[in-house]
């Protein structure tokens, strides 16, 4: 199984996540991507509720980690820490969240801090966008892994 | 119907709102509290899903100023702008969320500015706790309210 096909099963092993339909849509080592329908994720005002936007971003993030760490041999268990979100526009149409690290990080310091200490942090930053590039929602994320086994 | 019921429907209606089986609890007017089964919301830790307690405070949130304001008199749209949260400590069981006003803000400054003006914002400050009272998320978010009719 691939790291895509994985990540989708755990994405609808968790309840909430399932009823999203979020699922992945690749990655290649920097940036992930994840999408869900707007017909599951839709608000009383017929576009996507903030609930959903917040939960596949920070999904995002929490994938992005995860795999990451796994392509490295270094597979944790990734929790988010604290986030910061913006809603900038209403979305009417399916949502895609993609989540990158943060420019100041970067992965050695990652990966050195888990093989030293079994545990490390991650800012990470996500945002969906329309299908013609408007940013409608943006996360600022704080991410911590703890080195499985 | 009252209003918690009316809520309620509001809440049914939107698909993963349906889906993590949110309901509200009680609103006094200052407080609004919803609830969510954690079986509807858990991760793949056993736990409460994060994009779940972001949700559901969020909900309590929007929740809080459109009771309010229909209390008022001043039914209108609400919208969340940015919020801020912290994940404090994982929940193994089910989910209450409460939201009341920032300490810094309040009520006739934003009626005030609904009758002047059909719009206005407002500080919110929202957590979730265990059943013996310790914090495990919090969320502090701006919405804004737009008069409706």
């Amino acid at each position: 199984m691939d790291e895509l096909d994985s990540l989708d099963q755990r994405l609808r092993a968790m309840p909430p996540v399932a009823a999203m339909q979020a699922r992945a849509l690749d990655f290649d080592g920097e940036r992930l991507r994840l999408a869900a329908p707007l017909a599951a994720n839709v608000n009383d005002k017929d576009c996507a509720f903030g609930g959903s936007l917040a939960g596949l971003m920070t999904l995002a993030g929490w994938g992005l980690v995860s795999l990451r760490l796994e392509r490295e041999g270094l597979g944790s268990d990734v929790y988010v820490a604290d986030s910061q979100l913006r809603y900038l526009a209403p979305l009417f149409e399916d949502l895609v969240a993609e989540a990158v690290l943060a420019p100041d990080q970067d992965w050695p310091t990652l990966l050195r801090s888990l093989r030293e200490r079994g545990r490390g942090r991650a800012q990470v930053q996500a945002r969906v966008c329309t299908g013609d590039g408007r940013e409608v929602a943006t996360l600022a994320a704080r991410f911590a892994a703890i080195r499985a086994g």
